[in-house]
C-alpha cells in the first residue's frame, strides 16, 4: 500500500501480520498435536480475511456468538460449518440462520441450556426440515450460561433433543471464561484440567444413559494455551489467541512480543503529571480484562513507536477520546507516537470499521471488521 | 414504521423521542434564560438527525472531538459552525477540515494548548488563507488537556495567535469533566462555580493584556444542569444531556424517567444466582461512568420492559455479549425483555450502527450513527 506506520493517522488499530500468523500457527499446532479440531471464535476479529487465514491453516469451521455475525460469514467466507455458541430464543434469528446456511450448503450448529431454547430450535428445525445439530452447554465454573454437571435437566434436555424429529444431539460444549480471572499460568492450567474432568464426567453420564456424545467442545484462549491435557476433548474454540493482549501477558500465556493487535496513538497534549494521547475508551474500550476480570492495572501498556525495548508505560485513565499516561523520565513530547497494547483485544477490534495490517513499519493491507455492529 | 418495541430483535439501542425532545428543550431553555449560546457536543450521538433537532431548537452550531466526525457533519448536516474541541497536531487533519468547511461556507474553530498545536493551526490556515478562529484551552481541574490558569505560556500563546496572520483569537474554552466524579448535585454546582470563576480570572488577565476575549466557552452536562451561575460565560457545550444515563441520575441532575437512551435486551439464560441477558460490553460498554469515574456500582440499571415501576435491578457483570443480573424475587424468566439504563450513554451509541427511535411502545424511526468508527 506504499504507506508506512509513521504516515498513518491516529488513532488506528494495527495488526502485525507476522505475529498474527505465528499466533494462528501456534494454536493450530496445539490442535493437531492433541488431535482435536480447531473451530476458532471469530467474535475477536469479526473479519472475513482473518477467518480465511484460520481456515486455510486447518480450522474446521468457525464459532460465533451472534446469528447476525454468522450471517456475514455465511455469506462472505469460504466456510463449511458454523457453531452459534449462544442460546437463541428468538425464533426469527434461528430461522434466518438455518435458511442462510441451507442456501449455501453449510452446516450450522447451535447450543441450548433451557427448555425455551430447545423448543425454539426444535420448532425452527421442524419448519425447515433436515437435522439441526444441537449442543448442551455445560457450566464449568463461569456461572453464566450452561447447565451444571449435577442438574437433573441435563438428561431431560438430552432426551428431548433426541426425541425431536429435526434435532440431532451433537454433544456438549463449555466455556471456561473464569480462567481470565486466574493469577497465573498454573492456575489457568488447573481451570483447564477441571473443565476437562467435568466434561468427561458429564459425557460418561450421558453415554451411560445411551446418548451418543459425538463432540466435547471446550474453548477459551487461556485454557487452550495453558492446558496440559485435552483427554476426551474433540474440539477447541479459542478466539482471542489470534491477537492476544495485556491480559494474556499477565496470565503468563504469552509474551508482550506475541501480541498482534495494538493501537497507534499520538501524544496530543501534556500536563505536569500526564502525557495525553488521542486514544480513549472509544478505541481501547474500558475493559480491564475479559468477563469483567480486573487483574490488569490501568487500561493498557504504552510503548514508544520506534523503541519497543523502552520501559513500558501505563495508560492510567481514559476519557472517550483521550488516554492519560503517567509521565516518567522517558524523553517523550507532544507529537510523538505511541503503540498501545490493550487489556482486551476483542472489544478494540469491535470499535473500528477496519484493521490496518502491518509488517514491520510497512502498511500492507486494510481489512474491514465486516461483522461488527450488526443489529436487525 | 408499523413495529412495536415488543417486536424488535435484541439487543438494540432505543431512543425515547419524547424524553429526547424534553432533554433538548431543557438545556436550550437554560441557555436562553442565561443568554449563553448552546453549541452541543455531538460525540454523544454522532447522528445527523439528532444534531438537526438540536440546531432547529436554537443550537448555534456543534462541537466535535474528532475532525473525522466534523467532516461527516459538515457534509451532511445543515449547519453554520463547528468547533473541534480537541488539540490537532496532524497537519493533514486540520487542512482537510479547513478545506471542507470552506467548500460548504461553514465556520470551523479549533483549540490549542501547546506550541505544536498552534504552529500546526497557523501553518494550515496560512496555506489556505482566511482567518481561523482559535481558542486557548484552559484546564479547570480535570488535568487532561488545557493550560492551567497560572501557566506563563497562556499569555505567550495568546500573543502568538494574535501575531499569526491567518489566526484569530476566539477566546477561552474549558471542560470540567471532573464534575462526573462528584458525589452529588451540590458538589457538581461547586465545580461549575469554580470553573466559572477560573475562566473569569483568566479572561480578566487576558483582557488586562489587551487580548480581545470574545468567547468564554464551558461545557459538560453535569455542570450545565447543576450550575447556578453563567456569569461571564458566552457559550455552553454539553453533549450527554440529550440522552443522560445512570451517572446523571446518580449525580442528582436527572431522574431515571428523564433518560432517553436505553438498551433493549432479552433474558437468554438463567442460573441459580443470575439472569443472563443478551447485552454485554459490546453494547453497554464497560464504562462505570465518564472519564473513568466509578461512582456507579454495576454496569447499568435493569427494568422489566412493561413494568417500569418495578424495583430496578442491577447489571452486576458483563461479558462481551452477556450481562449478569443478580436474581431477586422478581417474576422474571427466560424470554422476558429488559430495558437497561447504562452508566454512560456516549459509548453505547458509539457501539451500534443505528439508533431505534421509539414513542411509547411504537418504533417510529431509525437513525444511523453516521460519524462513528471514522478512521483515515
Amino acid at each position: 500500500m506504499n504507506t508506512t506506520v509513521d504516515q498513518l493517522e491516529t488513532p488506528q488499530v494495527l495488526i502485525d501480520r507476522e505475529r498474527l500468523l505465528a499466533n494462528i500457527d501456534r494454536v493450530q499446532k496445539i490442535a493437531d498435536r492433541n488431535r482435536v479440531r480447531l473451530r476458532p471464535h471469530i467474535k475477536t476479529h469479526k473479519c472475513i480475511q482473518l477467518a480465511e487465514l484460520q481456515l486455510a491453516r486447518g480450522a474446521v469451521g468457525i464459532t460465533v456468538s451472534k446469528p447476525e455475525e454468522a450471517l456475514v460469514f455465511i455469506e462472505h467466507a469460504d466456510l463449511a460449518s458454523v457453531t452459534v455458541a449462544y442460546p437463541l430464543i428468538a425464533p426469527q434469528k434461528i430461522e434466518r440462520l438455518i435458511a442462510a446456511a441451507a442456501e449455501r450448503g453449510l452446516e450450522v450448529r447451535v447450543v441450548v441450556d433451557s427448555e425455551l431454547a430447545l423448543n425454539t430450535a426444535a420448532a425452527a428445525a421442524r419448519a425447515f426440515g433436515g437435522k439441526l445439530p444441537v449442543f448442551l452447554e455445560i457450566d464449568v465454573g463461569l456461572h453464566r450460561c450452561g447447565l451444571e454437571e449435577s442438574d437433573p435437566r441435563l438428561l431431560q434436555l438430552a432426551q428431548q433433543i433426541v426425541a425431536a424429529p429435526n434435532l440431532q444431539f451433537a454433544g456438549i460444549l463449555s466455556h471456561a471464561g473464569h480462567a481470565y480471572g486466574a493469577r497465573d499460568r498454573a492456575e489457568v492450567a488447573r481451570v483447564a484440567a477441571a473443565e476437562c474432568a467435568t466434561l468427561n464426567r458429564v459425557a460418561a453420564t450421558l453415554r451411560a444413559n445411551r446418548f451418543d456424545v459425538l463432540e466435547v467442545s471446550v474453548g477459551s484462549t487461556p485454557t487452550v494455551l495453558a492446558s496440559e491435557t485435552f483427554d476426551g476433548v474433540t474440539e477447541i474454540r479459542p478466539g482471542n489467541y489470534v491477537f492476544l493482549d495485556a491480559t494474556a501477558v499477565r496470565l503468563g500465556i504469552a509474551q508482550l512480543e506475541d501480541v498482534a493487535l495494538s493501537v497507534l496513538a499520538t501524544i496530543v497534549s501534556a500536563n505536569s503529571r500526564f502525557w495525553i494521547i488521542d486514544a480513549g475508551s472509544k478505541i481501547l474500550s474500558s475493559d480491564l480484562g475479559a468477563h469483567g476480570s480486573s487483574g490488569n492495572s490501568g487500561y493498557g501498556i504504552a510503548l514508544p513507536l520506534h523503541n519497543s525495548s523502552a520501559t513500558p508505560l501505563k495508560v492510567s485513565r481514559l476519557s472517550e477520546e483521550h488516554g492519560w499516561i503517567a509521565r516518567t523520565n522517558a524523553p517523550l513530547r507532544i507529537g510523538d507516537r505511541i503503540r498501545l497494547v490493550p487489556n482486551h483485544s476483542c472489544p478494540v477490534a469491535n470499535l473500528v470499521d477496519q484493521l490496518t495490517v502491518v509488517s514491520g513499519n510497512d502498511v500492507i493491507d486494510q481489512w474491514p471488521v465486516a461483522a461488527r455492529g450488526k443489529v436487525r
